[in-house]
Formats: C-alpha cells, structure tokens, sequence
C-alpha cells in the first residue's frame, strides 16, 4: 500500500473533541471551565496523559528542565531539526476549555494522523507542550518558551516563586517533570507552528474560518505600590487621610480611559490588585496592582506610560507614595513570511475563508519567534471571550484549525525537502 | 493595718507598661504592632498569660461559649452583680500595642492595685476579655459581647466562618476556649467602664488628658459585589468589556467623595476588597468589598446609604450586576448619664483634664450597654492614628487612662453601696 498523499490527509474532528473534553476534565469546574494552574498536581495529571498518548503514537518523549514536554515523531532525516507544533496545558484560575489546549491536542491529533496513515515526513515533526504559559501562578508569562528562545535566563526562570512562595524550580521536581535537558540548548528546530483561539471579536464577527496571525502586539506589564497610611476607618477624619485604595481607584479609571483615548487598537487593563491590609474597618495603608498595557505600535505603548506615570505623579503629589516597576515588555513581534504564507496556503487549500490578522495576546510562538521561523493560526471563539469558563469554539471551528496547522507542516515539510534535496 | 482609703489608691505606671510591651511580643510583628487575629495560636498565647496573671491575684477565672473570659475579684456582697472593666485582646491583622490591650491591661492593673492594697469592695470587681472585637477574622466585628447585649443569636454567632470557611465555635474549641457557660446568661453586671485610646486625633490636638465617652456614632456595614465579564486583557477590545474592577473603582472614589460631602463629621471607607480571578492578563469578571459609613445621626448615615445606591445603579446602567447587602447597623449609643458622670469626676479627682467625646469606632461597650450601665474612657494616641503598627499611646497616658478607670470603678462601686445599705 504507498503512502497517502499529504493533501489526503484528514485529521478527524470526532477524535480531537473527544480529547478536548476528557482533559478538560483535569481541573475541569462546575461552571464549564478549567482551573488547572502551572505545576500542580492537575497539571500533572494531564501532562501524564499527553506523554501516554504521544508514547503510544511511538513518539520519543523527552523533558527539559523548564518542563517543557517534546514528543517527536521521526522522520526521513534524522540530521534536520524537527518541525514543531504546539501549545500550552496549564490555564487561568477560571479559565476554558482551548486556550492553549487546542493548540497542543490538535498537534497531537496532527501527529495521529500522520501516524495512523503511515505518512513518512521529511523532517522530524515535534509536538511541544510548553511550561506556565499563562502567568496565573508564575510571573512572568510564558517562562519557558521564553528560556527556550534565549529571553529569560535559566537561573533567573527556575527561581520564580508564586505567591505563596513556591519555587519554579521546585515546583517542577515536585511533579516530577523537571527534565534533565537544558531548555533550548542543543534542541533546533525548523520551524514552529502554534494554532489557538483567537480570544477576540475579530474572526467571528466578518464570518472567518482561520486567521493568519503576522505578528503580535506590543505589551508591556507594569507592578504598582501605592502607600498611603492605615489607619481606623470609624475614626480618622477625611481629610486626614491618606487613603491607598481611593488613590488606586483613580488610576484603575485612568487606565481604562487612557486606553479608550487610543481606540480602537489600545487597551489597558488592571487585573490583579491587592490590598493591605485588607480589613473592613482600617483605611488601606497599601494597594498593589499591575497594569497591562498593548497596542500593535510600539511608540503608542510608550506614549500610554507616560500618561500613566503622569497620572501616578498626581497620587504622589497628594502625599502618598509611588512606585512604578516594569515587570514585563514584549516589543510587537513580526512572524516569518514563509510560515504565514503557508498558514494562507493551507487555508485556501483546505476551502476554509482566512483574513491576516494580529494577536493581541502574548503567546509561546512570540518567544519560539527569536530562534525559529515561527507562525500562528487562530480560529474563531465565541463573542470573542477568553479567559473565561464560558469560552467556546465549536467542533467544526477546532477541526479546521487542526486540519490547517497539519497542511501548514507538511507544506513546510515538503519545502525544507525540496530546498535539502 | 487598716485599709487604705480609695482615693490613695495609685496603679503602678511601670507594671501596666511592662504588661503592654510584655503581651505585645505575642504576635509582635518587626515594624513594633501586632498581628493577633482572634482565636489564632497568638491569641490562645495572650488568653494563657491573662489567665495565669488573674489567677495569681486570687481570682475566678471562667469562660463562656463565646470564648470571653471573666476574672472575678469577690467584694463585701456576693449577691450584688459585679461592676466590670475590659476590652479586648485581639488585634487587627497590622495593629498596634494599645487598641484593646490597654482596656483589657488596665483593668488587670486596677485589679492588682486592689488586691495588693487589700482593699475590698462592695460589689465584686470583674476583668473581661471579650472576644473577636476586631471583626478582621470573623464579621461581625464584636461578636461576644454582641451575644453578651442580647444583640446576636448564640447560634448564629457560633456559626460565623472565617474567609477561609472555619467555624468560630470550631476555632474556639480548637484553641480551648469554649467555656461551658452561656454567654449573657445569668450573667448581671453593674456597670461596664471600658477604656480606650482614642483613635481619633481630638484629645492630642486639644491637649486633653481623658476623654469622656459620652457615646458612639452610628456604624452600618455593607457588602457590595460587583459582577461584570471576565475576558482576556490582551484581546477585548474596550469597548466590549465589563470590567468590574474598573466599575468598582470608581464606587470606591465616590465613598470617598460622599463622606467629605457630609463634612466634617462624615466617614465612608473601603477597607476589604476582593478581585476575581484576580489575574494580570485577565478583565475581572467580579469584584467584592465592604464599605463603612458613619456619622452620629443616624439621618446622615441614611442620606448617605441613599447617595451610594444612586452609584450603585449608575454601574447597574452599564450592564454589570450590582448587589449591595447590609451586614451591620449600629444606631448611635448613648452611653449611661451616672457612669459618664463617674468617669469625668475620676478625671477631674485625679487632676487631669477631659472633655466629653462622642466615639468614632464601635467597641464592646457599645453591645454591653444594652444590658447594664455602661461607660468608656479615651485616652490620647499619637497622629490620632489607630489600625496601624505605628500606633502610640505614651506610659503617662495610659496610666493616666488606667488611673481613672480605677477610680471611677470605685466612685461607682461607693454609690453603689450607698443606694444599697
């Protein structure tokens, strides 16, 4: 029996759903959700499940020391450097079902096909599952990815510590996925593809199927302290106080004004705050938040920070004190030509619409960019809402992104054979 | 050796200021304040250390089940209920030496004075400790001495759970201070002197030494949660978002706003507030916190519930959920004429200068009044600052404070037997 042609390929949709549901059951919450943070015993879980599978598909399983998962597939050269596809495991604390795992379960499925249909790839193809893409439990985002495209330092990664305390690097062993290879090191690739949800209005709203995703928007994170004094609430008249939460307040609505002022690209979001020391009957004396700023132009962000500091040289100017530290900054990323051509291609060969389009939310593809020709595919979720219990995209929606990322790495494949060859 | 006269009775300075900094080292945080939530481990340590101390001037120690503890010094009369002194030795989560543990301090020191002198009174002499004043662990704040007014039903008040759903009742026995006896029952008092710092900047400001408490402002607590969409930061664009953080800000600003409209008695404040899911790249979806209003007419406190409905709505108008829910209403106190009369003489016999001063802050003496004639003495703290680490009340001045709750104590216990006899 010869091998199928690539274009015959079909990956199947019944098969794909079905692992959508039974791990979003890891973590899975009354509300339709998944709450499965970076390294816990729930992350554990449904990283076991994706070794098994990939094992059973006879793909080498290999970990690195930022927990990065690679199941390879072999192909007719073992001396080029895999194609990867791939995505993330972990989520928000009420997060839903396909951010990030649509990405890794339709590689996953990608890589079924190729192996239920006997087809021999040119190069090695590489489904990865990277480590705390979100940065619900770890700040920053994206850790390993970001190791793993020479962004963060190893040392500096494995230190990271939640909340709580817990370290990165402990974390890790805890679960047991703390690899013994170096993330990035001695591990090229020739390319990486990474389908996802496109967690915004755009794609549902003009009736697309798939986005070509050239590029991701400029973002930059901010961690500010306001100090004012704790003191009674039932006793401390007005005027005398110095009140960190009324401070705060103003610069959460200067924020979400500010970005109104750049429309339609900007936005501005404070999304986690906290209070100290949180009593009902005492006058904060310390409110902590970040602040999220993004827009697809670089210079824009920076005009937006310099209204925020203007804004936090007022609360200074009543008497409180300030601190503003940037925690992270992405500069806008471009994709690679080649890749998102391909992305096209295979949408227009598959009969599916597409329309380019930029991320605004940050992903591993913006960090696996610096080291390799890199693009993304989204497809549409419903009233374009994420990080969100309720977020939805349909059987048929996952599918064709799964039949789009799986065109798109073969067409790379054939490619890298005829440029090799 | 005959008795001494009550006049001649002197508290020792250095003893209740060595009993202050000794307690203040049982959950001494590194910034001088104390961190003793009620029926933690700490709090068990302080209760301990009363106990002993009491027993040690030969008196009846019990314990009701509400975890209050009473030290009993019998008098001429058994069957005459006793006049009682205390406060409370629980403390905010950063809280300072003084709030509390000085009524609690002094009136262990009034005690020991008598009982060195050998002094006997006509009623019995009763220090109280009553549990979980603060309200930082459990709401509602005051919750023994609620129970000991007649103000909360047992049960209800044993069923309080703390933010991490732990049981009163449960926590109290967990710390062994469930007494047998129930609380407020079969339990007449005389009278009930607490004394206080201030917590407010009036005496410092006037260079009053004692402040007569005459009553307390009405309080009303409320819960408001705000309930918006949570969504992904990078990908919703500003206009589609419901951003309950942003919604409850400007809540927050308006308080602030509407206590200083109602100059200058007036104060609202937000002391808790809670983000969820509280995450940097994710819109909260709902935000939840307390606000405080007070004022010493009740028709103020109205007015102003009014003007924070109107907010509320405003926020309704843009298409987030809005609850607002009453979880305490205290109307204004007024405290007994003969015992306010009994702490102005005291001042005023042991040379020191006072006003009368209507209190800011509900305290224990607000419940206990219900039920027997009651009375509270400020003395002056640094700033007026309370609530805090920084909180400061000098030796002198609490002594001074300790010094006329003694000699009150005993005016009131000399009428007391003049009406008897």
């Amino acid at each position: 029996v010869p091998a199928p042609a690539a274009s015959n390929l079909q990956i199947d949709p019944e098969r794909l759903w079905g692992d959508l549901m039974e791990t979003a059951k890891i973590g899975g919450t009354p509300n339709g959700g998944i709450c499965r943070l970076t390294l816990t015993d729930l992350d554990r879980q449904v990283r076991d499940w994706f070794c098994r599978e990939a094992k059973a598909l006879g793909c080498a399983v290999t970990i690195d020391d930022m927990g990065a998962i690679y199941a390879r597939r072999e192909g007719q050269r073992r001396d080029v450097p895999p194609i990867a596809m791939g995505s993330h495991l972990d989520t928000q604390p009420s997060g839903g079902k396909f951010d990030g795992a649509l990405g890794v379960l339709a590689a996953l499925e990608a890589l079924r096909t190729l192996h239920r249909a006997g087809y021999e790839t040119f190069a090695p193809i590489e489904v990865i599952n990277w480590t705390n893409e979100e940065g619900a439990r770890f700040a920053p985002a994206m850790l390993a990815s970001g190791v793993f495209g020479g962004v963060f330092e190893r040392d500096w990664a494995a230190a990271r510590q939640d909340r709580a305390g817990v370290v990165f690097g402990d974390a890790l062993e805890e679960i047991g996925y703390r690899g013994p290879a170096k993330c990035g090191d001695r591990h090229p690739l020739s390319a990486f593809f990474e389908l996802h949800i496109e967690q915004g209005p755009y794609l549902e709203a003009e009736g697309r199927d798939i986005g070509a995703v050239t590029g991701i928007q400029a973002i930059r994170w901010y961690e500010v302290t306001v100090v004012g004094n704790e003191t009674h609430a039932g006793t401390t008249p007005m005027p005398r106080r110095k009140d960190a939460l009324v401070a705060a307040s103003r610069i959460v609505a200067r924020i979400d004004a500010l970005a109104r002022e750049y429309a339609p690209l900007a936005v501005g979001t404070v999304g986690w705050l906290e209070v100290r020391p949180n009593s009902p009957n005492v006058v904060p004396g310390q409110v902590t938040f970040t602040v999220d700023l993004r827009h697809p132009d670089e210079t824009v962000v920076e005009a937006m920070e310099t209204e925020l500091r203007r804004a936090l040289y007022g609360i200074a100017d009543e008497g409180l004190r300030v601190e503003m530290k940037p925690i992270w900054h992405q500069p806008p990323v471009v994709f690679d030509k080649t890749c998102v051509a391909a992305v096209r291609a295979a949408a227009r060969a598959c009969g599916l619409t597409s329309r380019d389009i930029i991320s605004g939310a940050g992903h591993d593809a913006a960090y696996v960019s610096r080291v390799t020709s890199t693009a993304m595919i989204f497809v549409p979720c419903r009233d374009g809402l994420s990080h969100n219990e309720a977020e939805f995209t349909s059987k048929e929606q996952c599918a064709a992104g799964a039949q789009v990322l799986l065109q798109a790495v073969l067409a790379f494949d054939r490619e890298l054979a005829a440029r090799q060859r």
